[in-house]
């Protein structure tokens, strides 16, 4: 700049600043007219990536991929309440995962707002259902230091969607600079009380369940886990959906609860004393007629060992020490799953393909929905990967979830397993991938159906279905060509329908790297 | 059925006859588990047409362009707080526009919300902000009364958006039958008060304006507002944003106040009484820093003839006897515009070639932004048409408003003008056109940015901004290709670079009913 008058700061720039000094080095957005001045401030900041999409939910989607595998939260920008709208579902995704998601929502200049105009709405109350946290900046001089809370409200264990709305006059008015990021807290130790009651359940000498979650469902806490199921007996499980887990050949192996309500009741049916660490009790996740709300058999017990917000690490390592469990050994590592060389283009063959050429370091996004249910159990002996699940049930996470994990991870090889129906919530993420030419592989199942709520239908007891019901559940007419809607985003895509045409065409785009996308037609 | 025991009706069946039987007809929807009793339902209830969508955003747009023609709501019918989300925006616009929806949104049975399920949110809370009316059902012997409660509620001038929340087991609990929907309120007149303030401003002297909104800004109030303009020397001026105004030969012409905050205070700068009727108060669309949020100028007042929710036909029929106007009298229908022969493909040309080509009847869905700010006067003169707009500045709306009205009126052809930038919000939205074989022509201006952006940049004082900040407003890289997304969506696409081809292309999809998108190079 040639003008030798020190430029005074804004409230945008003391954000952005604060944001990135906070360790906040990513911001996902689409941003509108209020946002302008944060927009601007980014080329006056150096340290902040700046990656837009088409719409909100692909930003919120990706910002919750993002933090669950870099381990601390990435921005987003989204634009006044219709913006901000348009991200809740991923967010609401992001809130039941526990991740930390610094949520920016611009809103109008605080003395415009009383007029009404066309795009004022309550943004507050639109952000609290999906947030943890949500606060509106009052003045430029304190926007730094709002930011700064914002970052401390969302790394606060084990992870929050904290919404800072902007009104415009606080970014654009002066500003006071970066503010620091006030200490976060130490997640609480379990009670003693807690220890005692599972070392009693483990002793009881009935059957015991360690059903685990958050930080405990990752490898370090299954391997204390596994320490004491070989001193007790126990068994693990983690909860049908989790935020990451990290998993193949070396890791100690964990199956999942099953989501169809019936398998679910039948896996937990044998246990009279279910261990809670950083898991969520076992529910269905639907309501069904004339079936259980809570899945644990009547006359068990349920016991929190650790709750999510609370250090379950520690927790295992206590309750490890009190039951005398042995060290932990290194888990045998059994050979490598064989590629199939014939037979049908179905879920087991596709699960062992997954199996055989998963590489090493592969981050999984998994959005699979009902083609995915053997996947798990076909990837268990894979090269070591991360496993990511739509954790809120909220569909439309996938093709943003594995946008924001190849940001957070540009060295590894990101596969996003993708249901039809779902990925159509979000396709326009995959623009972002093309944009900033990111190393995802997207697999769809074409099964052109929502194909799980046709066996929900008779779940609920809403049985006979005639034709305008199950015409609600068909996407075969028109039939969605995902070739094309690929390549309408900048993506290569192709359409496999043969065992030997997926193994090409996943082997071609593995060795490849950028974005690509195969429709596996089912 | 070979059953010869009487079915009992349930609580899903009581709704949906509610609904039929109150007039609503049509339900927009993408359903999930929770909706299922709902969707069989349909089955066994004649009279509901039902109308998938792939994201929820196109189901809400949909409702809104459908009611906007039928003048009647529609229904929706939305997965829990999630698929509630994803129509938030375009709920916002039709808010905004004052559109009645009967927005139905599935939830967990009243007894499982406890359990804090997957998908468990607070609905109530996410509805508000764009809602009018809210209820959550508490039974299946109830959900009838509540839907017929919400039909009033939707209906209630100006019209509404009434969320009715629908627990799964008040789906399939036994119901009891459908409930009539109770008496709808008049309009309120608008008081004496205000018709002799309005007759006091017009006899003056000074510079008035009749700013026309809500149902005066249709050709019947632009008649009677026409006769007080020839007697008093008044001026019409509609809002910048429409919910519909009828229009084109044969009409009373009107221009909008503009949108760009300069041209918006200057439109107004040499009046001195501004008399709303069924308008707002002009406001700027954001806040600029040094310019007013009020656009009307200093000294000026302004005077509230009739509100949205007032009879405002009456009162401008009031005002008119209070001033003696003239009677009505027929409007001059001057030439057609002519097809331009020659020339660059730009905004001009392009609205020359629409002020021709609209056909009589058509419904033109305006969702331009920036490259459609000509074609509203370009289109005076053209064959009559209706016009609706983006009213809650929520981008989006436009595919789904355009899905909506056309199956509002299958006799007449749908026009949707689509900026790019906007129509990637819901672009999903195509693929209903195709399903539902809707004669609309979606017109999309590619230029491949968000172009409004570029002026707003420097109109709220970021200037000079940055490589990253201009990157933040370019859709180039890679370029969206739209005749690859209409056709992985089922539909029909070309793009056009010269104006004999937009022409050409234009006229083919006029002639040939269906959808049809020709993306227009800029």
């Amino acid at each position: 700049m040639t003008d030798e008058t020190p430029r005074a700061i804004n409230g945008a720039e003391s954000l952005v600043r604060t944001l990135v000094e906070g360790g906040v080095e990513v911001c996902f957005t689409n941003p509108g007219t209020s946002e302008m001045h944060f927009v601007a401030a980014l080329d006056r900041v150096e340290g902040m990536r700046c990656v837009l999409f088409l719409f909100e939910g692909g930003a919120t989607g990706a910002a919750d991929g993002y933090a669950r595998m870099a381990d601390k939260p990435a921005s987003t920008l989204l634009h006044l309440g219709p913006g901000l709208a348009n991200g809740l579902a991923n967010l609401h995704n992001a809130k039941k995962a526990r991740t930390p998601v610094v949520n920016i929502v611009g809103e109008h200049a605080t003395y415009h707002r009383e007029y009404n105009a066309p795009l004022t709405s309550d943004i507050e109350g639109l952000a609290h259902p999906m947030s943890s946290w949500v606060r509106t900046g009052m003045s430029a001089t304190e926007i730094g230091s709002d930011g700064a809370a914002a970052i401390a409200a969302a790394r606060t264990a084990p992870g929050q969607v904290a919404t800072l709305i902007l009104p415009a006059n606080t970014a654009w008015d002066p500003g006071t600079g970066p503010a620091p990021v006030p200490p976060i807290p130490e997640r609480a130790r379990a009670s003693d009380d807690a220890i005692a009651a599972a070392v009693e359940a483990l002793r009881s000498g009935e059957p015991v369940l360690l059903h685990l979650g958050d930080r405990a469902v990752r490898n370090e806490g299954r391997v204390i886990a596994d320490r004491i199921a070989r001193k007790t007996g126990a068994q693990l499980m983690a909860m049908t959906s989790n935020a990451r887990i990290d998993r193949g050949a070396g890791t100690v192996p964990i199956e999942r609860l099953p989501y169809p309500i019936d398998q679910g009741i039948a896996a937990l049916k044998d246990f009279r004393h279910i261990i809670l660490i950083g898991a969520t009790p076992p529910v269905g996740f639907f309501a069904y007629p004339g079936k259980p709300s809570l899945l644990a058999p009547e006359g068990s017990t349920t016991i929190t060992l650790a709750t999510p917000e609370e250090d379950q690490i520690d927790a295992l390592e206590r309750l490890a020490e009190a039951v005398a469990a042995p060290p932990a050994e290194p888990v045998a590592v059994g050979p490598r799953p064989k590629l199939p060389t014939s037979g049908p283009l179905d879920q087991d063959t596709i699960g062992q393909v997954l199996g055989a050429l998963i590489p090493e370091g592969a981050v999984i996004c998994d959005e699979s929905i009902t083609t995915g249910r053997n996947f798990f159990a076909l990837t268990r002996d894979a090269a070591p990967h991360t496993w990511l699940q739509l954790s809120g049930g909220s569909i439309g996470l996938g093709i943003p979830m594995a946008t924001g994990a190849a940001v957070a991870c540009p060295d590894r090889k990101v596969i996003n397993l993708q249901a039809d129906g779902s990925g159509l919530y979000t396709v326009q993420a995959l623009w972002t991938q093309a944009r900033e030419r990111l190393d995802v592989v997207t697999l769809v199942w074409s099964n052109r159906s929502y194909a799980i709520l046709r066996a929900e239908l008779a779940n609920v007891g809403a049985l006979n279905p005639g034709p305008k019901a199950l015409g609600m559940l068909s996407l075969d007419d028109p039939a969605v060509d995902w070739v094309s809607l690929a390549r309408g985003f900048g993506v290569a895509g192709r359409r496999v329908e043969t065992l030997p045409d997926f193994i090409a065409a996943f082997e071609h785009a593995l060795a490849n790297p950028g974005p690509h996308l195969i429709e596996v037609a089912l």
